[in-house]
């Protein structure tokens, strides 16, 4: 077995995944803490953190972080989910001392200048512009918002430009201080590592933290409904979706094959139908989101003004009869793409790394691929079929971005099939 | 060494490059014809055959091409650009000899039914209303169309709409006919392979194909200008370039060198002084296009139309200082960078096969990671100076799409540093 993990006494997790025949690492730490742990005021503060933990240490200027992992031909960079926020880097393995120096540095010791501040507050706001602009970015924040509306999972993880310009320096302290406590954490390693040696830099660098406990996020009401932008645009964006599994609902895997027999490839049911045999788009593709107490099952579409009407029932047909219609080809098709698609991730160690950081901070343990591939097997057509029936029976989530029409035509869509 | 090349007698060229300890294999087949070998009629047709060809041959329905594929777990995929066209799949070891049937049939057996040549026509009038919704590729097309007008490698690949609604099933065929001959393709492929089988497969699949010869394509004559085009947008997305360097060019790797201290990191130049201290983009970066006989250097950036007024002048004057005060701090940094980048691809079956490819059609060897670390070690301060001067020196080529305001400007923001 490749996969090591250990707890340091604060409940800091370390974890690595040994990949011989590699000279590099990937490294990071997965932080269980994102946008849903925001108060209203607070919303956007996640993702200004993770900017802000590049902008300075007592010991290292901006630029020396920067400077100091690409000077060794090092990669480093962040992002933050609605649940998570993750800091990794990819280095050589000679250089694995200074990752773990350095994540253990910006996530310990920055100071937040106020000067900084000012200039990534703006990066950040370039950055809610770059968003806005991207038709197919800004159509899944408008969903999010319309399945949890008026709850942190729902908000843009990117925050509203106001709150960007209004966060300030105790704010982040403040939250940082409340939230990213060590048993909130994990330090992943992929590659050519020594877990013996990561475990003992762990304890170096962040034994010393502590752990505050953090408040649960209020739990993630699903509520759906419609929500249309009209814009001046070449195609109309949609995104359709159905409140869907947690992590650690037992239906977890049959969705994954659900959603796969949909739209998870060239051959799923989706593509053909809508992309193949009626050309009214070029992207449709399910997706299949999960969080600790709630999920998204969803699929976008980019199609035009004169393709939507005939889009939309052909859509919400493929959704209500798919539960009584899934064949033990697809399903073992499907079975094949998921089995192959772990194998093909592990020979990639930021893939590998990822995996095991969401697994600790998700299930507490490293899942084997031995058990996913398993729980894969076991999924039937009838499982697939109460699923499906489960899912697609619940209230639609519809947005739209583009030439969208009268508003009423959405509500009409959604109920076309029922 | 890992990798060997073969030669069919019709010149059809076979490479691969074995990794022990991985279990799938990348495998494609890229041929030397792209968007730059269209006359203007044409635009499109590259881009198009290259849909088609997923589109039925005379053994298999569309349906039937994705679904061998992925009943295996497989994937398969294509991509055009002004150069080339490419054809390729990942898969498990085992499935080797069913991917190389398939990428023969596709190339050598597509039927281009009517039906399915019309709906296909529909999807790619969807392709390009998502490009055109996409602010930041729109620009690139843009700017490619400023520095290169009225040349096949000046226009879109993706084709003009009118084009695409024009082009016909003799068009395809004629050109399939002309243009993919067996001396201008490459069955590359990387992972758990063995050459001799690869090989036997290549002489039994593809021997039989001729080689028509191919009429070189116009040269590429660069000419730079301006282009601005106003659209309501939150960021006003920039493109600046130069005439570049060929791929032959003995300088090639200076300018690799040269463009990742300007904006090939985070420590870069252009990150630091332009979103770092000043705090104007959340994106901006360089890019180095080769091709057989030119290139283009340039850079992307978007920012505000508040911010664009200091933006431009910052940009200008880093590049026309960068020929000067090149540190060897920063060569050093920009060498360990580049050569880090080569060891981390090397561990990525698709990264392997794709540069393996691209090498055969323009070197008509492969080259070693060797050869490539010693062109970059041997890049020094001097040769940077020298080429910034003669690239930093010619005709700018801008773009702009967003809150442009008066055309006149952009001159302006391009001569200001002169």
């Amino acid at each position: 077995m490749s996969v090591e993990v250990s707890r340091l006494s604060n409940g800091f997790a370390v974890a690595t995944d040994r990949m011989d025949h590699v000279e590099t690492v990937a490294i990071g730490v997965w932080v269980g803490i994102g946008a849903r742990h925001e108060s209203p005021e607070l919303n956007g503060v996640s993702h200004m953190l993770e900017h802000m933990a590049f902008k300075g240490t007592a010991r290292r200027s901006a630029e020396d972080i920067v400077n100091q992992v690409e000077s060794v031909g090092g990669q480093i960079n962040a992002y933050t989910s609605r649940e998570n926020t993750a800091y990794y880097l990819r280095v050589l393995a000679g250089d694995v001392g200074l990752a773990v120096d350095i994540l253990a540095d910006i996530l310990q010791n920055s100071t937040f200048e106020a000067e900084e501040l000012e200039r990534e507050r703006a990066v950040i706001l370039q950055e809610i512009g770059q968003c806005t602009d991207t038709p197919d970015d800004l159509v899944f924040d408008q969903f999010q918002e319309t399945a949890y509306p008026d709850q942190a999972i729902g908000r843009s993880i990117l925050g509203t430009s106001d709150n960007v310009r209004a966060l300030d320096r105790a704010a982040l302290d403040g939250y940082m201080e409340r939230c990213y406590g060590a048993d909130r954490m994990v330090l992943a390693a992929s590659g050519k590592v020594d877990h013996a040696a990561i475990l003992r830099l762990a304890e170096d660098y962040f034994g010393a933290m502590v752990a505050p406990g953090v408040a649960e996020p209020e739990a993630a009401t699903y509520r759906g409904g419609h929500h249309a932008e009209q814009r001046e645009l070449e195609q109309l964006h949609l995104v359709l979706g159905f409140d869907g599994l947690a992590y650690e609902d037992p239906d977890f895997y049959t969705m994954s094959v659900l959603s796969s027999v949909l739209g998870g490839g060239m051959s799923s049911r989706l593509f053909q139908e809508v992309r193949e045999r009626r050309g009214l788009v070029y992207s449709i593709y399910t997706f299949n989101t999960a969080y600790q107490d709630g999920g998204l099952f969803g699929l976008y579409a980019g199609t035009g003004k004169e393709e939507v009407g005939e889009l939309m029932p052909v859509v919400m047909d493929q959704l209500s009869t798919i539960g009584d219609t899934v064949s033990s080809e697809e399903i073992a098709r499907v079975k094949a793409q998921l089995k192959a698609g772990l194998l093909m991730a592990m020979e990639n160690t930021s893939a590998r790394a990822e995996r095991l950081g969401q697994h600790l901070l998700i299930f507490g343990r490293p899942i084997p691929v031995e058990e996913i591939v398993e729980r894969i097997d076991a999924v039937d057509a009838a499982a697939i079929g109460r699923l499906a029936n489960r899912v697609f029976g619940g209230a639609p989530t519809l947005a739209a971005l583009g030439p969208v029409g009268p508003v009423d035509r959405l509500a009409g869509w959604t109920n076309a099939a029922e």
